[in-house]
Formats: structure tokens, sequence, C-alpha cells
């Protein structure tokens, strides 16, 4: 990856310093004049009925979901972002946007930046160099949950095209929904006794759900100006569509599926994928998918496309809604019920999914380097402490510290962070299958240290949690890279053993993995990208209770933080930030 | 009130400069050496069950209400609080303490402070160098309403005694209580079409009510471990009681009646006020009231203290507590009915109440200046912004800036906020007695600045609300200052007939006064305290809608300002912050 990165450092440096139009004058032929996309966006919580039923969302410019935003690849997004809320912070991460010379873009309170104060405004500037299907959120508190969401299409460059033909394309942006606000969701995660959030009431299509009624029985009576009336999709017949589908639930795992249309699967977190047809795509918190369908069946009639819960025991009805052949009227039922979820334990699966997807040759980076540099295991365990319910990782529950990483890091500030950094692996001893013999677990904010331009491999190993004969489903989303997944495996990773079947041909690049219950997953990147970095379980109440790393790299190589990002902790402070002016 | 005010300022100052020990050493004579209270809170969510019903709370050290402060006129009070919410920013306002020399302590948001941010601390250091019954509370958003407030109570010095007798005394720190959220509350507010509050679903004394039974019919069943059992004054007979009553309501105005025994009222908001009797005792949002009560009725019963909402048409049952004789057992019902809440219009017993506060003589301040070198005339009123409702003084919603006034005048930071001060009066043929023509008003951040140690006048102008025939009361509350109540009047103020009415014998000082139904209200007071300082009904959805302005002195005389403070908006920033290093 190495020249494509590098030229994608330096545009972004010289974003970041403001060169844009003098680097185009000087190198007119090396790269495209960007397109910059210019927003401005205000954050405030709305009336909304997501759902139907009334509730509260965050929204941006009054919207629910927040506005797509579509760009080509190369492009600058320029959002100014100001929180109108009351008394909370904000931040927004852009998901599966690698953010290259640009770290403090990276939306991620307490790693890239201090949250925007209320009242307060924040640049997002940063280049989207990748083609690809992504989404923005949330990253402070658990205000993706809140509803801070909306969808991010990068298209290919101009004069280049995908590997794939297609005459039209939708949008499905997936998320699960509460009727208990946010701050009673998060105020139970952290009480003694625990309360945990429990099922969703709603699935989500592009912020639409129904609750209290079932299209699928016709009991919905819409107009079609309701917030929640579906959004069909509207095709001609014989015609090749994509579907690009990201996943920004709080929790739910989830299983798509289109009636009687076979799914072509051909990218994955803004990665080209070697296709594969599939009759249902699995699709987790933090990722994100585009399928081609051929729209080849009876244009007489109307079909369902269903979304529903896997992973965990499902206690939420199916999110619908329909593909509409131009031919028929939309309020038209199909004559077939709407594609069922697979049983939700269904990991075999879910697993052989998983294994299907691999690069595409020639469109995708080169494969990974034969070896790692170096190697991190990542024990994930559901754990005690004072009475809370924690999830640890190598037994270190994450709490976020007060001073971002990136200006802590930056300025060598010592006392702003744990120095020791996280265990690097865990006792070889320890039993995956039953809970852990001690469950009581630390919470810390020490950090791993990466070299940067070294291969890592990461070993994430699942385990039982708290309950007996119980494991379940984590998708860990890693920020200001993409990885390759060498490979999945059931029980304990052997070193020496399980790595002989990693797949070092053409493994998938991913920003978001799965690993499955009781099972492990190996990982490999390039820490090639200077800053700070989250890693961690994109399951919003998981990262709550402390399911997360974080990492950083190259930090002597971060040029041009803005002081707007630093305004907090021990870098609110007139030396660090004098000294960032000179940076 | 020179020369005490004088020598607070000076124990102020060198408070902030951090000189408390060398000028004990000193003036040892001048000064006694400070008890200095040491407090260290954090501000959280709880799940709490303040009317029987569980709900959440902001708690302080996981308790609410938050502890009671209890400290001795000239001690200092330190608070260490951090902020242990999730995404939400936290201040307290110290309720009636003035503040001098100290005036980033203050815990107004936007005012005299940034909030302080999740993760971070604040210290709150001040002098209380008046005996009297405070209490603090939030000032940010609606925070109060959440349940974020306590009691603040200033013994007299040590060899200094209170000029009346009694043997005993209790705290009862009157609250009202919404099951709906605030973060929904404050939404509504904002919300077009408008959503208003309602009346509260229950009233709390001490944190404490009853909501889904009743403590007078008998049919709440309580072990008094529960957190919304009532806290019982027990007491023994032929004594005299103090009653500290304070209210931190969110909405509503109250009156207070012990069964069978009258009350005498002796102090007002921390100043001493001549004794009178009543039978029932009214206290509006933002006032301190101390009350005695001779145990002299047959000691062989139990009395009922009741707490009823007045000035609103009530939908809140009252709040009850038993004033229970030490030979009777706690859970004996009184052979009486809990005292009615007077006729919630009977505002010409409000107003009778009103003016019989009068100043002790020689306990309390001098009598005002007999005259203002400046008068300021302010207009409440109802009123419309781009389809939002707000309430408006001459016509003036008030919106907050993101730059602590504070360190914007302090620094001189022009763009921080309006610049235009808002119009010292309103039109002379405006027509209170009905809606305004054009309900249209401005939202503005522009703010008074006095010259400091001038008299100022301000009359309060009462005035129909957006509907006809409607006026609501309001309790105005100043910041930073006493100020003397010169006079109440209906209708209009009329200059040159209306001040002929002036009380400039024994006005009371307050910090809080009430302005009635179509009325008007007039407070003088001296513009002695260095500082930016909120003036505000006390209602807290009130003032979330703009009822507030913001006056300013002597800000040149403003030294040492903790960077804390100001590490938001305009003065986040290093040029302020090594300014302020210096200053």
């Amino acid at each position: 990856m190495s020249s494509a990165a590098t030229g994608a450092q330096m545009v972004s440096a010289l974003i970041a310093a403001g060169f844009i139009l003098a680097l185009v004058a000087v190198v007119p032929l090396a790269l495209a004049r960007p397109d910059i996309h210019r927003f401005k966006w205000e954050v405030e919580y709305k009336f909304w009925s997501p759902d139907c039923l009334e509730n509260s969302v965050m929204s941006i410019n009054g919207r629910f979901p927040g506005p797509t935003i579509r760009a080509k690849a190369g492009d600058i997004i320029h959002v100014d972002l100001t929180n109108k809320l009351s008394t909370e912070g904000v931040v927004i991460h852009w998901h599966g946007i690698r953010q290259v010379g640009t770290p403090w873009a990276d939306g991620t309170a307490s790693i890239s930046q201090c949250p925007i104060r209320p009242g307060e405004s924040f640049a997002y500037r940063f280049l989207v160099d990748k083609p690809g299907t992504y989404f923005y959120h949330g990253h402070y508190g658990m205000q993706r949950s809140a509803g801070l969401y909306g969808a991010l299409i990068v298209d290919v460059a101009d004069g280049r095209s995908e590997p794939f033909h297609y005459d039209g394309e939708f949008d499905l942006l997936l998320s699960d929904w509460w009727h208990k606000s946010v701050h009673e969701q998060e105020l139970g995660l952290s009480s003694v006794p625990f309360r945990w959030i429990n099922e969703p009431n709603s699935l989500l299509i592009n912020g639409r759900g129904q609750y209290g009624c079932s299209l699928a029985a016709g009991t919905c009576k819409f107009n079609g100006t309701e917030q929640c009336s579906p959004q069909v999709l509207r095709v001609f017949p014989q015609k090749t569509y994509r579907l690009r589908i990201a996943s920004t639930t709080a929790l739910s795992s989830l299983s798509v599926a289109v009636a009687n249309h076979m799914m072509t699967v051909v990218e994955a977190d803004g990665n080209y994928v070697e296709p594969f047809d599939v009759q249902n795509l699995y699709i987790y918190s933090g990722e994100s998918y585009s399928v081609l369908i051929k729209t080849d069946q009876d244009p007489t009639k109307n079909y369902w496309i269903s979304a529903g819960v896997v992973g965990r025991k499902p206690n939420t009805t199916q999110a619908l809604t329909l593909l509409n052949y131009v031919s028929v009227h939309a309020a038209e039922l199909p004559a077939s019920a709407p594609p069922a979820t697979p049983r939700w334990d269904d990991y075999d699966s879910m697993r052989a999914f998983a294994e299907k997807i691999r690069a595409l040759p020639h469109y995708s980076y080169a494969p990974p380097p034969s070896r790692a540099h170096h190697g991190i295991a990542l024990l994930n365990t559901q754990n005690k402490y004072n009475g809370q319910t924690k999830w640890a990782i190598n037994n270190v529950s994450l709490s976020l510290p007060a001073t971002p990483y990136l200006g802590s890091l930056r300025y060598n500030l010592k006392d702003a962070f744990d120095a020791t950094p996280p265990p690097e692996g865990f006792p070889t001893d320890y039993d995956i299958m039953v809970p852990a013999s001690n469950t009581e677990c630390t919470v810390n904010n020490g950090i791993y240290l990466l070299k940067l331009h070294t291969t890592v491999d990461v070993v994430l190993q699942n385990a039982n949690s708290l309950s007996a004969n119980t494991s379940e489903v984590h998708p860990w989303h890693l920020h200001g890279h993409d990885f390759w997944v060498l490979g999945y495996g059931d029980g304990k990773f052997v070193k020496g053993v399980s790595d002989r079947k990693f797949n070092l041909k053409n493994p998938p690049l991913r920003n978001t993995v799965l690993i499955f219950p009781y099972g492990w997953t190996v990982l490999r990147f390039v820490a090639d990208n200077p800053g700070a970095w989250a890693f961690h379980c994109h399951i919003e109440p998981h990262l709550h209770m402390g399911m997360g790393v974080v990492l950083a790299e190259g930090m002597d190589h971060v040029r041009g933080i803005p002081n707007e990002a630093l305004e907090c902790g021990l870098t609110a402070n007139a030396k660090v930030l004098m000294d960032t002016k000179r940076g």
C-alpha cells in the first residue's frame, strides 16, 4: 500500500497546512485538483418517530438520520459541525475513513479530540481517498445509539470505474432503536446492580421502522409522508442494482435478504471483494457491504427486503421494506412472506459467510506482508469491577481519560494517562470455555504504542462471559487503518498451529471483523498512519463497558493538530497550545 | 455595607491569590483565622426514587439531594467538584453567596465559567461572609430540575449570636419533581410547536415526596429506609425550633404551613427581618427563610407540615411531613388534616405577606442610599421567535454565549458577545394588560455594564403573556449582590408617582424577589462587586426560554481568574491564558 498511501499522506499533510491550492498549482499532473465538499451541520435533539412512536433523536440540521455525504475518491470533505445541544459535548467519527495525515479529524472523544462543547464548532476536514460505502456516527458516550449517524458514499474518481457494472443504486443504513433514552441506558450499564439495555424495540432501515404495526401483515397505514414509513426501493425490471448496506446498530448483528433475489457481494468496508452469491447477507455493527441484485423476477409483483437479528436471542421484529418493480403500485403487498431470518445461533452459517470474503485481485491493495514484526493477543472477557459489570481486554477495562491521547502523546504529557501499557497477551492456561475464576478486572487507560511502519498481528480471542455456557459475538473495529483478516478459528488460538491456516494470499481488507463465540480471529495491519487510534468492539454498550483498546504510532510525525481539538484536560494549557501553533 | 464588604473583598482577593496563611499571620487581630471546609464531590446520575417512583437524578457523591454544607460566617468553603457524567458539562451555583472577590466561583455556565467537562474537576473556593440559610444548585441547562441541589447553612461566627433564640433547628429544602426527563423537558421548551413541561408530578421536602400513595390518607407504607419516606421533624414540647426553609423548585411557588403552629419569620435570603407571625409562609423559587415555631400544642399528637402550589393553577398533591412530638410514635397520623394551601390565585394574600418583610434594624446593613445613580426598567414579556415560545426582557430573549462573560470582559474579547447592550427601558405606551401586538422578540446576548460603586434601581415590570388575561408570577434572582426591595405595585410603574411609596426606611435585603401578575417591583442595589452576574427569573424553564439578563461591573478590578474557568470559547486561547497567568 506504499505509493497510494504516501500520496494520500502528502495530500492530507498539505490539506492540514492549508496548501491545497499551492499543491495543485505545483504538481497539476501528479494529483487532480480535489473537489471540496463543504457542509454546515448543527447537531441538536429533535422529537422524531423513527419507529412510529415519538421519541427524541440526535438530529443533524433537523433531520434523522443525518444527511448522506456523497463524494468522489480524492475529494475533500469539510464539515463545520456546531453543537446545538444544551449541556452535552459531541463529536462525529467518519467510520472507515483512515484520516491519513489528519488524525485529529477522526472524531473520537478522548482519543483524537476534545468533545465539541455546546455552542462551539469544530471543522472536520479530511480526504476520502478510497471509493466505497462508509458512514459516520457519534463517538462520545452512547450518542450513536441516540441516532447520531448517516451515510458517507465515496464514488470512484473521475475516469476510473468500479470493477462491476450496475444500473442504479440504493443506500440502506441499518440501525436498532430503543424507546428508553440513551441517558438511562448508560446509567443502567454503569449501575450496581447492572441493568442491561435488553434487545432493541425496533430495527430501522434508513432511520425508519415500524413499532406497533406490521408492514408484512398490512396493518401499517401510511400515506408515505410519515417519518416511519418505509423507504421503498423502486426498480426497473432486468437491471442490476447496487445496494450499499451499512450497519450502525448499537447492538444487533443482522441478516439481510431480498425475497426471490440472490445477492452478489462485491465490496466490504470500502474494499472490493471477489464476488460471491448469497441468499442472505450477515452484517455486524460497524460493517458495510455492497451487493448487486438483478431485477430478473416477476415484474408484476413486489418483494420484501428483510433484516433480522442474529447472534443474540432475538426479541425484535424484522425491519422490512419493499423492492418495488415500477409497474406495480408501491402499496401492493408482496404475494410471498418476507425472507425469514436464519436461526439466531447458526454460527456455522455466519462463519461460512465470513470465510467467503476474499480480496479482489488487482483492484485491491497488495497481499499483506508475509510476516509481522509484532504480535498482540487480546483476550475478550466479561468482568466485574467494584460491583459493576465490565468488558475487559487482557483483564483491563478501558476508561477513557479527560485529555485526548493525540494531544497528550504529541506533547508528552505523562500524567494524562496510565504510563504502563496494557498487557500484550494473557496467561496461556486461561480457560476460555468457562467463566473466569477471578472475575475482577482492572480499569485503566494505558495504550499500545506501535513502532511506525511495523506490521502488527492481532489475535482477538473470545471466551466465556460471566454466565456459564455463554460467549457472545463482538465486531471489532479499527480506526485509522484497514487490516487483513488472516483467519478465524474455534477455541483458543495456538501459536504455531492455528496460524498454519492463515490466508496470506487473498485475505480481505476490512476495518471491522467479528470474533465468533469461543473463537479467535487474527488480523494483520501495517502501523503506517501517525496518530492515536481506537480499536474496539463496535457494540455501543460493550464499548461503554470498557471493551476497547487504544493504539498509537508515529506520534512524532503528527503536526498541525488544531487548537480546537485540544481545549480540554491537560492540553487546555497555554504552553501546549503555543507549542501547537509553532508545530 | 461599606466596611463589612470591604473586609470580605480583601479576604476573598487574598484567598484567590492563595495568601490566606500569610494574611492570617500578618493581621491576626483584624481577622480571625477562617476555617476551611474541604469537600470532594462527584456529580453523576443515579437511579433514585424521590417520590417513590424510580427515576434518574443528578446525585452528588451518590446521594440525592447533595450533602448539606454547614459552616460559620467568615469560613472558607472549598469544593473540588468532579464531573462524572458521561457527556454533559456541569457547574454548581452557590445561591445567595455573593462571591465577593471570587466571581469565578459563582458557578453560572457562560457567565462566570466554562462548564466543567466530563472527567474534569473545578475548585470552588469562596468565603461565606454572612450567616443565613442558603442552598446550592446546578446552573447549566436545566440541571437544577434534574436534582442537582443541596442546602448550605451558615451559622453566626464564633462569639456572635443570632438576634433570636431557638432550641433546635431543621432544614427543609423544597423542590418539585417531574417524571419526564429534563432532557425531554428542555427539548419540548425549544420545539415548534412549543411543549410546556406542565405542572410537577410531585413536590419534595428534602428530596422526598410520595407519588401514588397518600401520607395524609395513610396509604403510604414505609419502614423509614425508603428514599421517599418523609423526613419527620421530631420535637420536644415547649421548645422553640428554627425551620430553615429554602425553595429550589424548578417552577412552583409554594405555601408552607405547620398545622396548629404559628410561624414567626425571622430571616429571608440570609438577612434578618423584623419578626412577624404567619399561619402560612409563601416561598418562591430561589428564596429562603427561617421561621421559628413554638412546640406549645398538645404533645400527645402529631401535626402535619404541608407545602402546596400557589401562583399557578395547581395539579400536584401537597408535599407533607410530620411535626412529631417525642412522646408520640412517629407513624401516628395527626388527628387533624394537613393545613390547606390557600387559593392559588390569592395574590392579595401573597402581596400582603411580601410587604410584611422588613429589615431588622441594627442587625442588618444600613438603609439603602437615598437615591440611585442609574435606573433600568425591565419589561417581562412572553414572545415568539421563529416559531419558538420565549420570554424576553425589553423584547430581548437571553441566549448565553459559548465564552463566559467573565473571561470575555476581562480580556476584552469583542466578538464573544453582542456589543450592543440591551435596552434600559421599554416604550412608555406599551400596554401591559394585553398580549403584545407584535409578539416577535430578538434573541441576543448583550449585557448591562454598570459603573462600579454606583447605586442602581431596577424596575421589574410584569405584563400580559401571550394568552389574553394571563400574567404569571416570576421570582427574580440576582447573583453577586443582595438588593433592597423598595416596593411593589399594581399596573405599570409610573416614575414620579409609583416611587412615592418606596420604603427607604427599612426595606428588606434579598437576593430574590417576586413580581406579581400585572404588577411592578422595584429593587435597589450597589454595584460594588467586580464580576459578571446573572439576574434572572428563577423558574428554570423560564430562564431556559431566555428570561434573564447579565450585569457586569468593575471588570478591570477582577484578578486571578483560574485558567480552568476559561477553557472554552474564545478564552480557550493561548494568549488569553498566558495573560491570565500574569494577571
